[in-house]
Parts: structure tokens; C-alpha cells; sequence
């Protein structure tokens, strides 16, 4: 079933959210407004990871690992699922060495606190 | 919320069927129980794939590349999405020359003429 323009709204606040302060800044605790308190991600070349404190910590290395100059999530499909949502969408990164690197993902969004959030993330590469 | 034990048990069966006619017997026309019509696969190192056709000419190639002597898909969660369901799971394969192969996979479920079918199929490796 479609998403309702009002939550495919507070979605792509919270994409955006992770595109300025994660992707661009580096901000590792706006993560505390992306992903639910107990999310899991599943991450290309490690094993699933459970919680966000756990979460937070793989993004500060794999942000220092990547160096992207610039994250854009954007959303291909997104399907309604009772109160929740289903996204799959597409990350275009730019690394600071000027890099191109093309990422597709699902996403398990729910809401937590009235906010919508990643609750299940998991992603790869194109090539 | 906790997928009810009837759909669990659905669920169970539409993976073993993968397990044995697809990772075993390599036949693609299996597929036709596991995938919805308009499902969604997002392999990795490709761009993803829309239909279930063309998903079977996708498994086609992979298990004649990958040449699996079985492959048994685990659910580590369920979590039930109104009359969808999203499960976190594990892939273990182990090919005819021996090696194995340890994936991670997330899969939205969907109802399609009664069987419970996977509709975004996304997974990894973890190493």
C-alpha cells in the first residue's frame, strides 16, 4: 500500500537528517533521531549489529573509514506496512577524494517518539 | 510485534522450499512459490532487480556461478507489519568445492494466493 504524503514527509526529514548531520558533518549522536532505540543494521562485511549506542559507534568508524564529502539517501520505493513503512532507496556518496559510490538499501522504518526512524538497515554496493 | 506462529510456520516452509528445490536441486521454477509477482531483489554488486522473471534469470546465473551444494536460510527476527511481516535472517551456504559462505539478509513478506512470498529480498556477506 502507498505511504501517506505526510509520513513520506517525516521520512525524508529524517534521510535528510542523516545526509547533513551524519553524511556531511560527521555528527554521530543526530543518530539518536534516526534509528530506534533498538534497531538492528546490517552492514556489507561484518555481522549484524543490535542497538543504537553499538550503531552509533560502527558509524564513527565507518565515517572515518569512508570520508564522504557528501551522503544524498533517496527513496525509489516505499510501501506501507500496518503502522510501519518498508523503503528501498538508493545512497549516492562522494568521498572526500572525490569518489562516486553507489549504495542501495531497505530500510524498516517504525515510529519512535513521533518521530520516524530506521528500526532495520541494511545495504550494498552496486559494484 | 511478534509474527503469530501459523505465519512463522508459512514462512518456514516457503524458505525450505528455497532451501531444498533452489539451493539443492537448482530448479529457478520454484521460484514462482517464494517471490511475489512484482517483487523486488537487491543483490549485491548488481543494481537491483524488479519482477519475478527477471529475478529468476538473476538466480539462474548465481547458482550456476556460486555452484551450491546447500543452502539453509535461518530467521533470526520477525517482526510482524500489519498483513506484511519483515524478517532479519541468515543464509549459510556451502558450495561443491567445499567452501562456506555466511550471508545476512533482510526480507519483506507478503500474502500472494495464500503463501506467504518474499517481496524485497536484500542481503550481504559479513566478511
Amino acid at each position: 500500500m502507498p505511504v501517506p504524503d505526510d509520513v513520506l514527509a517525516a521520512m525524508r526529514q529524517t534521510n535528510e537528517l542523516f545526509n547533513s548531520e551524519v553524511g556531511a558533518k560527521r555528527n554521530v549522536e543526530a543518530l539518536n533521531h534516526v534509528y530506534t532505540a533498538d534497531a538492528t543494521i546490517l552492514p556489507p562485511g561484518a555481522p549484524m549489529i543490535e542497538g543504537r549506542e553499538r550503531i552509533k559507534a560502527f558509524w564513527s568508524q565507518a565515517i572515518a573509514a569512508m570520508d564522504p564529502k557528501s551522503v544524498t539517501l533517496s527513496t525509489v520505493k516505499a510501501d506501507s506496512a500496518g503502522d510501519t513503512a518498508v523503503e528501498i532507496g538508493r545512497a549516492d556518496i562522494v568521498t572526500s577524494g572525490g569518489q562516486a559510490i553507489a549504495v542501495k538499501y531497505v530500510v524498516h522504518w517504525k515510529q519512535e517518539d513521533g518521530i520516524w526512524k530506521w528500526h532495520t538497515d541494511i545495504w550494498n554496493l552496486n559494484q
